[in-house]
């Protein structure tokens, strides 16, 4: 009796087998091209065909470039050329230059969308009714959520680097295309079920450490452009100088100074859009006078966090996501600026998410409503032209919620009796900053009683709201069909708000 | 109709539920306690009750302290304490500091082993007939195809490390217990279905970058010590001045030379084993005159890898385990000092593995036989007190394996005609060096010419056999009983070889 017939004898419910030779099980390593080739690609093509997708699947993509990307408009025309039909579209965000996408729609090349937001004719056209299954707009923590409940299922990821080594090992920083973190791009490497990488650079193994690892990427094909650093710092994402805005992010400033959470090793977060960002610049003087110190910084993360990184006012930036070419550089240069993936930063699903550690973040809101409701998607024609993207996150797990936003905008009320499409529920708002007062939840009297004593000009919500109908007007109601054209799920995947097609405007 | 009755009539099939309050996913926000500490546990018992651990069920271990670890047997004490039954147990290694397991196993505390090795005491009980069950060895790599394919299915990981914060971001190198990379634990991490994190210092959030995860870790207990970090380089890992050891590492360092593979850039990798890790200091001066750098060293990295490292000749370290103090400390402060898992390092079921771009390594062995098959497990009296490791994983995978071995050890030949026990098939290495001669395997002629052309001693691996037999005599064969005690399992999860349990010697 052999070995084998005697373990089979002994132990019957083992059932193993047997040993045949070295490699059976990694054929690659038979050969020496094989072993260093195996995933590269020598076209987009090929790695589409190797990746097995088929009609009816997922694909996925990341926006670090936001609109500077040059991967989803070229992939997903490459897909319509190659004649596929009825995908998914999971891209983490689209932008004003995924415009194109019109058509693949309209050929439904892409039938179903999940995003953070839309924007641009895309948008539009979405609102208008351009789909038959409405968009699915999710959180950027609740994106993951929706990938770890197997809701949505990605099986085949398309993700734009700058530089990759022949087996994988990826990061967003080594070339010219430097576009920083990789966040939401390393929650696609790790639930894909395949892992294409669009590289600019292949560089020598081992490119570690990497944001991307060997290990979760399938294919990896060369190409001339992943995208424009410099756009990246456009759009939601840009420096303001427009006075206004910069008063707001004054005010937000002296909010977080006086309440209460301003002390040694606090941290904060500021999401997209000017004013919000533009309050970093604000905090320096605040922490130097007080001799406050950051411990962290969490989510986009900008050039004047990096500053005050770099001058020791912030121990550590937890970024996601690199919002201009300063955040970018530090990310190689620093080593407590440190990469987080969607999943560590703000999924509700995780088993820890850095947003339940935060103090203060500074939002953004396209309008906000008596009861202190956010929009962030809708404008005030009803149509789409925003994104979710980590706002009802981080304003359910900080311990003060900040919204900042004008009162109008081009002499629209952006405090309302109801917000034409709710994102994040009231209850998570603690305080909105507006140029005409700062109006604190009542659901945070200590709060309130805080920043009375600092002197701050604190106003009801509603004499905000009744200050911008006093200047505008009540607004006339949006004309909206009954046609569903976006579902806004909230981070836990419930459906928070829906958004309607809206009417065509009488001729 | 409101808009939720909307969604359901016009999209039935996608059947979503409606939002109910931020906090209802993550109850824990609720409360500020609980946001900070709800995976803090005030003792390892509520560790455990936490876990959910049950009869039956399996625990693993990392081994990164080696004969150091002062978690295995603290845990397994405290799970027989609480009565648990009938688990397996899984961890990476297991070493002579394990031999009170032997108690636990006779109680049916412990009913399965999964290790890479045994040592000591309880290696001979298990070699005796201990367990009813065969030890399943496996290596670093295949154990962790066995995790990705579900043959082995660990329910909840007790890791040890010397700093974690509350969310259990946690490294290998921040304390008293250094013990450096922690490649073992992050694959326990990435596959267990809970995970605690036995810790000496909990610091402050957030202990990024981080080796193990917030999103892997489950719970977290403070404990007074994980390991003694000094008990690392004893054992396996131990450095060498016996005169014999060094001049077969020099040897092999000739060999290295004149392989064909000693070329600028080149990759290498020295395994566990005195005479394996001592060939690194014999390289310093090749690479200096000849003007050679290598672009990494692999697995297991020492002391002697770092001094290169940190000389230049090496350009980066990926280094699944610190084999002593000095690795663990390079960790900290070398950037190029990369700290992978045994998932990226050496799994044949990865989507690449690092051994696969390896040009030479290094290897020990117990036995090797004219087949040039290696034995790294069981003694010449049959009994185990050897480890698997990433033996035949990185013999597989390199373009120059190389074993170094004594021809005898304390009177007992070395190199045999047939290996008592079967790890490493001949076909994956290429030369053995001993103190008697270099053996080149015949499937390799390019590389025996070069290392004859270059003057060194090539024999015929028969006439090491010869000489080792006419020095020592044909020994007595091992007396073994017909059951099986270990399955030896290849990295691709097929059985190799069994080992059978000695025979007591007669009174």
């Amino acid at each position: 009796m052999n070995q084998t017939e005697h373990l089979h004898k002994q132990f019957p419910h083992l059932n193993l087998k047997p040993f045949e030779r070295a490699h059976t099980a990694t054929p690659w390593l038979d050969d020496i091209d094989s072993k260093h080739q195996r995933k590269l690609c020598s076209s987009l093509v090929e790695a589409i065909e190797r990746s097995g997708l088929r009609d009816g699947m997922t694909i996925s993509f990341h926006h670090a470039f936001r609109e500077g990307d040059r991967v989803i408009n070229r992939v997903v025309s490459q897909l319509a050329a190659m004649g596929f039909k009825n995908l998914t579209l999971a891209s983490s965000s689209l932008m004003t230059c995924n415009d194109e996408l019109i058509e693949h729609i309209r050929n439904n090349v892409i039938s179903r969308i999940f995003t953070s937001g839309m924007r641009g004719k895309l948008a539009e056209a979405v609102s208008h009714g351009l789909m038959d299954e409405p968009v699915q707009i999710h959180s950027h923590g609740g994106r993951v959520k929706l990938l770890q409940d197997g809701e949505l299922n990605i099986d085949v990821a398309f993700l734009g680097v700058p530089c990759s080594d022949e087996f994988g090992n990826a990061n967003g920083t080594g070339g010219p295309a430097c576009c920083g973190s990789l966040g939401y791009a390393m929650v696609d490497a790790q639930f894909a079920h395949k892992v294409v990488v669009l590289t600019e650079k292949v560089v020598p193994f081992p490119n570690m450490p990497a944001s991307l690892g060997q290990d979760q990427v399938d294919y990896i094909v060369q190409v001339d452009s992943v995208g424009d650093p410099d756009k990246i710092s456009t759009g939601a994402a840009r420096v303001t100088s427009n006075p206004r805005e910069l008063m707001i992010a004054r005010q937000a400033a002296e909010v977080i100074e006086h309440s209460g959470y301003f002390k040694n090793g606090f941290s904060m977060q500021t999401g997209s859009g000017a004013a919000a960002t533009a309050c970093t610049r604000f905090m320096e003087e605040k922490m130097d006078r007080n001799g406050v110190k950051a411990s962290f910084a969490l989510g986009g993360i900008t050039g004047s966090l990096v500053d005050l990184h770099e001058k020791g006012l912030i121990e550590k930036l937890l970024d996601t996501q690199c919002f201009d070419s300063q955040a970018a550089a530090s990310l190689v240069r620093n080593p407590n600026h440190i990469e987080i993936s969607t999943n560590v930063y703000a999924n509700p699903g995780s088993k820890a998410a850095c947003c339940d550690q935060l103090d203060v973040v500074i939002l953004s809101a396209l309008e906000i409503d008596v009861e202190f409701n956010v929009n962030v998607i809708t404008g005030s024609d009803g149509v789409m032209r925003g994104a979710s993207g980590g706002h009802c996150d981080v304003a359910a797990a900080a311990n003060l919620t900040i919204v900042v936003a004008p009162l109008l905008r081009s002499r629209i009320p952006t405090v309302v009796k109801r917000v034409t499409t709710r994102l994040t529920p009231g209850e998570s708002i603690d305080v909105l900053v507006t140029d005409h007062g700062i109006a604190v939840n009542p659901a945070r009297p200590e709060i309130r009683e805080r920043l009375e004593k600092a002197g701050l000009n604190v106003v009801a919500i509603e004499e905000l709201y009744q200050r911008a109908i006093s200047l505008t007007g009540v607004p006339e109601p949006i004309a909206f069909t009954d046609k569903i054209v976006g579902v806004i799920r909230y981070r836990d995947g419930s459906v928070i708000d829906v958004v309607y097609q809206v009417k065509e405007a009488e001729a």
